[in-house]
């Protein structure tokens, strides 16, 4: 799989705005878009650092899978976006290689990316995105 | 806080040679490095994504925090670093700006690092390290 680099991490929080201030005034990055991704029920609030985002993740609801990662674990890194050439291509990899697939072909993502998430139990725990 | 980008991403796992076969194999990238943290009793397997390496980080003894972190979410991404011109001056910073220090100055990481903790409580949840 040809990865070029993180293009984001994604973070779950209770609020966007309460973590804004952290995010901008104490780290010093600036937020420059937020969106609401409805078929995933999250708020999304974009930084970037370097090569690679930060997506502050919102539930909008009860039944957001964000939601339910909070109430498990609390409060922090959610997932891993790596950026590939094509995400077809690399599920296809993936899947050929043992690699159990949440999405068998890619969908769309905030931000217009073309997107597809691996398992975490084939990920030594990491839930993982392939993004382009 | 001049923050340039994300030095690297601590990921918890119960073993490195098992996991092994899914960041080679799978995702192609290469370890360049195994290292033992003794006063963080942990073993580092590090490998390069575009500007950030990723750092496996297995548990040495069962009293290793990473051993803890384990037992209480599951494997999964432990940390966030941050590279910053100096460590010192964003500690700083951050104590200034009512942020709770888990080290008050820097100390010795692996790859020769300077590194220093801030503490999830004011950090929106995320283990974030700063380091140089």
């Amino acid at each position: 799989m040809n990865i070029t680099h993180i293009e984001h991490l994604g973070i779950a929080v209770k609020s966007i705005e309460a973590c804004l201030p952290y995010y901008e005034n104490v780290l010093g990055l600036k937020c420059y878009n937020i969106e609401v991704v409805e078929d995933q029920k999250v708020r999304t609030a974009f930084f970037k650092v370097g090569q690679t985002k930060i997506e502050l993740l919102e539930p909008t609801g009860e039944d957001s899978t964000i939601a339910r990662f909070i109430e498990k674990k609390g409060e922090g890194i959610h997932h891993i976006a790596f950026a590939v050439p094509s995400v077809p291509d690399a599920l296809n990899e993936a899947e050929s290689k043992g690699i159990q697939l949440i999405d068998k072909a890619p969908r769309g993502g905030a931000e217009g990316l073309s997107i597809a998430f691996l398992h975490p139990k084939s990920t030594c725990g990491v839930l993982t995105e392939l993004c382009m």
